[in-house]
């Protein structure tokens, strides 16, 4: 054979498999799912519900998705990574207040003594919560969590956090879309703590998340408005509430939830007695070696009436371990 | 002439007269508005920030734009229409209340003594309010406000309330639209009272429609989830509530907000004074045979310090009489 001629085979075979791969590419919109139950489940609600002439066709401005934050999109262990920034943020603000060093939780805290904080239970919490999310404009605070998410890294993973999200999550996400979804967050974290990046890292603009939040009021400072956050909660985006919230916000019942603990059954209830073609997903986390394993007994993303739920409702159950090729997009070849 | 050829000749007429008006009416997207300072305001600031390329060109994700509805999209007079709703509500339920006969504020309301349930002042409009709009699940409240909204005759034009929406104001949202903005109601009405017809309507999803609520609760009936309008006001969405509602639901500044009384003050400020290219209008009602005459003094729609401030900042003042060819859509011809 004539190098020229080698070559061009080469040239081919190149060409073939890159086309093989786009093509097979565009046949599967979900790559990062292996062919399991988990991923049959979501494909055959999608194309029902988005076959014109279908008796289970949705239009399009009915096909309302929503998802919780943590634990289903993004990471939440070793703890919720807005309580990390928090934890930051006390640092940070120390050298204002000296006082700190005498007061509990942030005595202990500034120790680094985590246990001792979490002693005081959620009075603890909230009170970190208050002082580090509250007393700001809102653009301030944009601005606050914008530094934070560039830069501060899991402690295990050493990854940012916006890394720690779950790719087959994403091109869920990007699927419904392409297929009329509207997709919406619907988080028990605050709703200004997702907004600064949940557009550029999921999509989803600000005023398709949903979260919990604080007071806030409008004001002028030199003349010029501004909207100051206030220590005091507002509402509480979490079990029960996150039906509230999605009926508040988007004042449509959904036609798919996805979750992945006790803190999104009743947003999966709302959802799934509704009338017509509806569709509930759990995220079990089931892998030690890629992510963790917890949820009966976890006292971060508990997940133990949902299951049950889940189990009796029919809704699917993702086995992480079993259904997702991969987790994070750093492991990407 | 041959009458082949004059058939010819009157056939060519008639198309080209018909190719013109569509031609026309392609060029202009807002027909209903006179040629006037307004409406060359209002396309300035389209062009401008729509436009590639430009200093003043804004993303399509970031062009909000922000609605009031009471007397900006449809008429508020001789009162707010879903306080005409909730008299209506009252009288439709009395039947069961019995008691109302003897106490203020139904006492007057049901003998049609207006003036005597007004002189209750906030009180007893809040009454009102609360047993009319409290105390069933939100969707009994959707299917209440749609046959109110699908029966109901204004007092004055005999036609339904929804027919009284403002025709120049539907051609701006569509304008807005068609040119990359998401359009938002941000009302002090309701918001489960607008959002069964808005969409309809104006061409506004429930989504984004933003407005005062009460507390609504999560529960299950014989196991079926709903959720229960409870007597208590959850947000005022009205003057400094505004740009809150803005921030908590769109959680994005809006570049051009659109009001006609004090009540959208807070929003045309906040609105003016980021960044950028921004605009304000307001609606001023006086056009007293078409519509109505008030503005500094009316007790409903009262416009007095935002209109010295669109003075003073340059928005846009829509003067209903100059500005608008037409104000119904239902006299169209």
């Amino acid at each position: 054979m004539r190098p020229n001629n080698r070559l061009s085979i080469i040239f081919f075979v190149v060409l073939t498999l890159a086309l093989t791969a786009t093509i097979a590419g565009a046949q599967d919109p979900l790559p990062s799912w292996n062919d399991t139950s988990s991923k049959k489940a979501i494909t055959a609600f999608v194309n029902k519900v988005t076959k014109e002439g279908s008796p289970d066709f949705v239009p399009i401005a009915e096909r309302i998705a929503t998802f919780d934050n943590d634990g289903t999109l993004w990471a939440e262990q070793p703890m919720y990574f807005q309580l990390i920034f928090a934890l930051d943020r006390v640092k940070a603000l120390a050298s204002n207040h000296p006082e700190w060093k005498e007061i509990e939780p942030f005595a202990s805290l500034l120790k680094g003594d985590i246990k001792g904080v979490l002693a005081g239970g959620e009075k603890s919490i909230a009170e970190i919560m208050m002082v580090t999310h509250a007393g700001m404009t809102s653009e301030e605070f944009e601005q606050i969590v914008t530094d934070w998410v560039g830069t501060a890294r899991h402690p295990k993973t050493k990854k940012l956090y916006t890394e720690m999200v779950y790719q087959p999550m994403l091109e869920l996400l990007a699927y419904l879309r392409a297929k009329g979804f509207k997709t919406f967050i619907v988080s028990g974290g605050g709703v200004e703590f997702m907004r600064p990046w949940a557009e550029k890292v999921y999509g989803i603009p600000p005023e398709q998340v949903i979260g919990s939040s604080i007071k806030t009021k409008f004001d002028l400072r030199d003349g010029k408005p501004v909207l100051v956050r206030l220590p005091e909660i507002n509402f509480v985006d979490d079990g029960p509430g996150k039906p509230v919230g999605i009926q508040m916000q988007i004042g449509r019942r959904p036609i798919a939830s996805f979750g992945n603990s006790d803190g999104d059954l009743q947003m999966l209830q709302w959802t799934n007695t509704g009338s017509g073609p509806r569709f509930g997903l759990l995220v079990h986390h089931t892998d030690a070696e890629r992510e963790w394993v917890y949820d009966r007994k976890s006292p971060i993303g508990k997940l133990d009436k949902a299951l049950d739920q889940a189990q009796a409702k029919g809704w699917t159950v993702v086995d992480m371990k079993r259904d997702w090729k991969l987790i994070y997009p750093f492991k990407k070849r």
